[in-house]
């Protein structure tokens, strides 16, 4: 359960239709059971919610958050307004724009108030969660071990792929 | 002066170099005499002072709010977040994307927190401020009378202009 | 019924296909019982009952007018130009350019005859709608109070959503 | 002088700056002797007299306009509105946004209201100035020799080009 | 037949599939009865064919050319290259740019040689045909009436419309 | 069968799935009889294996390597990094930005490290193959005779197509 | 000295000519006393170094990795795909395209290889480096209080700013 | 002198102006000893000679073909469809778009008519440079040692820059 260790990471999202892409964030972090939270607090309709949830973040040990949002995506920027806990950016594709405004929205941050940024969708909710794990594992060796041993995984799941597509999908 | 009457229009801007277009504006209320404010809040360096900012719109009996905003642009939306009062946004081309950023950050607001885009820069700028005066005017017929002698002037120029080009810049 | 009283707020769109977009902004004034009326006026195949539309409106008592058009979307632009009652633009995606050249045809506008603009679609309709309704709401302090329960109930939605996303749709 | 034969090619622009990018056009039209006129007619300043122009340029004897304008350009479009004598847009590069702004407003034109498009800037000014001409040499064989004499010194001043390169320029 | 009387107006494209899109000038040609053809001429693969085309459109007596092609659009301007005979640009919709590549490609033609540009995909295809019609109209009165009368029944279908969507669609 | 004799055009992409677009180099590499080979082959994934790819290419005989990648599509430039063996880039339209990301990824090289790079998505693979052919044919005057009837083969599927339109699709 | 302490953060970049932005890293770290050290390795010219440098990041205990690049961006990429170390990357305007190919190049990865990615230039390059230090603070309290006192400075920079704009700029 | 040897390389551009490009591939050739021609040939301005040179390429023992356009950029691929000698295409940025067009136009060509693309700018035609030679290095062990040597001295100017940094430019 996600719940009773001192919870690390914070996934927070703008509305509860963003949940399919942050879906795959969740599901890195509960692989490498990294203790987290998944909530939707929305930076427009929920704008108290946001700040307070931004200014416990410290206190209560959270270690990074992880903010999705599409369009005017202005939830991770202003969760990094109100914390020094680093945030990390997911653009949504949520509009007719396909999530190039979600991306400039989040990235394009003025100096002194960062936030990391990812791919826009799933690819980069996955990889959000993927950066905190590394970070977290800079002063975890077993973390990094475990990391490590994912990636390789990775790794060789192209490997045997590297020899599958001359026989099997344009054969001799 | 503008502050001692009762202030009617604030114009917010998220850095003070902004100012070099919401000049534009200011210049614009001026000149119609409508009582305004103008300040720097940034919403990721001062997120407080724009929360109590727009708090206290209302109460202060702001009618709207003018914000002008580079690259992420989160303070135009973070304002309409916290208040009812109706924001205008501006966006300004602070960064390598020409605007371009701050338009879609400011433009693409979701489904029920409203902000009011005009184009990119002065012109924009400068334009927020003659909407505003407009939304006054509908209650408020000797401004509206104003207006409208301003737009006259404004179309008189260009019908002077429209006998010049003949002969002044391409002879006879 | 939304014509007997005095119509405040007019909407027009560019063709008919456009009320699928725009029936977002009429719901909205519906919801709040603002006298309205929704046409279609084509800058493009009806230009001359545009300019009666526009020159009209002040006379008529319309307090707003919001226009929705897409592609090379002229609508709002030019009832802006023949008339001093606040125009709201909301760009509709019509092409394959998705939007965006709708976007830039009514946000750019130059200096002196502004548009409102919102965001593309029917977030863009449903927001030129609240942003209509919170212009009224300056001087009616009933409407105020009706919007402003309407913002709230829409953040209790997402507050209860807050809780949902841990125990329902990612379990322990 | 341009004005005592009947004008054949109107040439509008949307303000007097924009004559620094439609001076390419005048200047086309005036080397070929072609009747015509420089006038500005601002849509957004000017909304009356773009009509009046756009109404009267048939019984004028107009046999096309050529029509310039930056941002949300909306003359070409709501000119060719109004009459079936053919319009000719030039973008002109008058934003931020490099007139790309300019070129969807011009180009998108729904179906019914053609607008003929052409480059963004001085290029696409000469540009619609000769096929301005090239649509008169269509019924006016002297016209027509002489478009072809001009093409072919370009040609010819492009072949004496190909032979300075080598030498000229990186020498042996 | 379209075929028997002096062809007036040739449509090319790039491909057969490109039909689909170009099916909307040559409709609009049959039914003003304009002498017409339409032919597949690939700039690409067959390039001596689109050569001989333009070499020979002047002596065929066609009025004006129209040419639709996708991706990296060269049809139009490489006609417009070889002839004087007008020549239409339709951008097609045919990659995963959505049109926008082969806008660019039609548009931005260089000083000298002119290609009018149309929007993209169908609205294009057919406005580039009504923009032939209007400019046969010019010296043709009695084509002149037809197009007007065509521009006054698409008017009165948006008059028509005009009063249907508040009973209709949204009710009283 | 590809792979006996010596391989002189290697295939790589980045992911298993990035294959459905790259088949389109396949086929006409088979279409050829050019020896190749198939590979998947991750920048990110198997940074190692990429390497040691590119480092053996030259000694291992490879004429020609066509590299294609989606997103940030690192796979061309790093190859291109480590060998002099030529290498062609093909964008594969795999995020939400329709393969503009891998576009600019691949064909924005620095000096000193070129990446040929073709269209996006399908059209762009088999053009890499095409090209690759054409540079072999340069030395191969059995080849370079193929690739001129293929061509021509083209051609003439063309020429025959530009029969058919009139009577075939919209008739008589 | 940055280079007696164990250094915590590399700072890479593609060029000499990138540490025009890069210095804003760089003035940013020496500002709060975090060992670093700043070096020039390319993907493209060096890519064994960009190897050998990331395959030694976690045994030297780099805890983090800033790299910056323009253009076609690889090597923040390729860093990530050989160490865990967590690798934040800074989009460099380099080109015509003005950092939007580089910020593409950077941000799109694909799942599994995170990079985290800042804006466009100096501020981009300066956030990347108070992002690091917020990950480095999270289990340093001191240097999490230095970070909280410089926001707080910034933030009090601009209240102060705050009250000048109507006196000083704009006058009474 | 470039010209007594046979020809290997052509290097054409649409304007004598593209020659501030263009130098950087020539330069690149002549520091390789590559006998080449450098010339202006237009696809728009002259067609014909575009058609003779294309067409003379294979008999003239032409190797490859470097094309530099800008704009609506025709010459490479309508090269390219004139001789199966592999095209080379450089984006020239020499209108308000910034080459943006000039790479569609080049980049995106359809099936069956490949142009290698290249960077937009000097960096792009220094690199068509490079790739051309890297093409005859294949049979060519000579140069392809010469190749090698140029790239491991770019090489090893970025190592002795990568020392650089920490003490001369920002010191202890």
């Amino acid at each position: 359960m996600s719940t009773t260790p001192k919870i690390q990471i914070g996934v927070v999202m703008g509305s509860k239709s963003d949940f399919s892409v942050m879906r795959s964030a969740v599901e890195i972090l509960r692989a490498f059971d990294i203790p987290h939270e998944a909530r939707v607090v929305s930076a427009h309709r929920t704008p108290d919610l946001l700040y307070t949830y931004a200014e416990e973040a410290q206190s209560r040990g959270l270690r990074l958050i992880i903010a999705g949002a599409g369009g005017a995506a202005h939830l991770p920027g202003m969760i990094a307004a109100k914390t020094i806990v680093p945030v990390l950016g997911v653009p949504i594709p949520a509009t007719a724009l396909q999530g190039m405004d979600a991306l400039l929205s989040i990235v394009q941050m003025p100096k002194g108030v960062p936030v990391a940024t990812f791919a826009i969708g799933a690819a980069g909710a996955a990889n959000a969660a993927l950066f905190a794990i590394a970070t977290l594992a800079t002063t975890d060796p077993a973390l990094s071990e475990r990391l490590t041993t994912w990636r390789n995984s990775r790794r060789d799941e192209v490997l045997a792929q590297s020899l599958e597509i001359t026989p099997d999908e344009h054969g001799s």
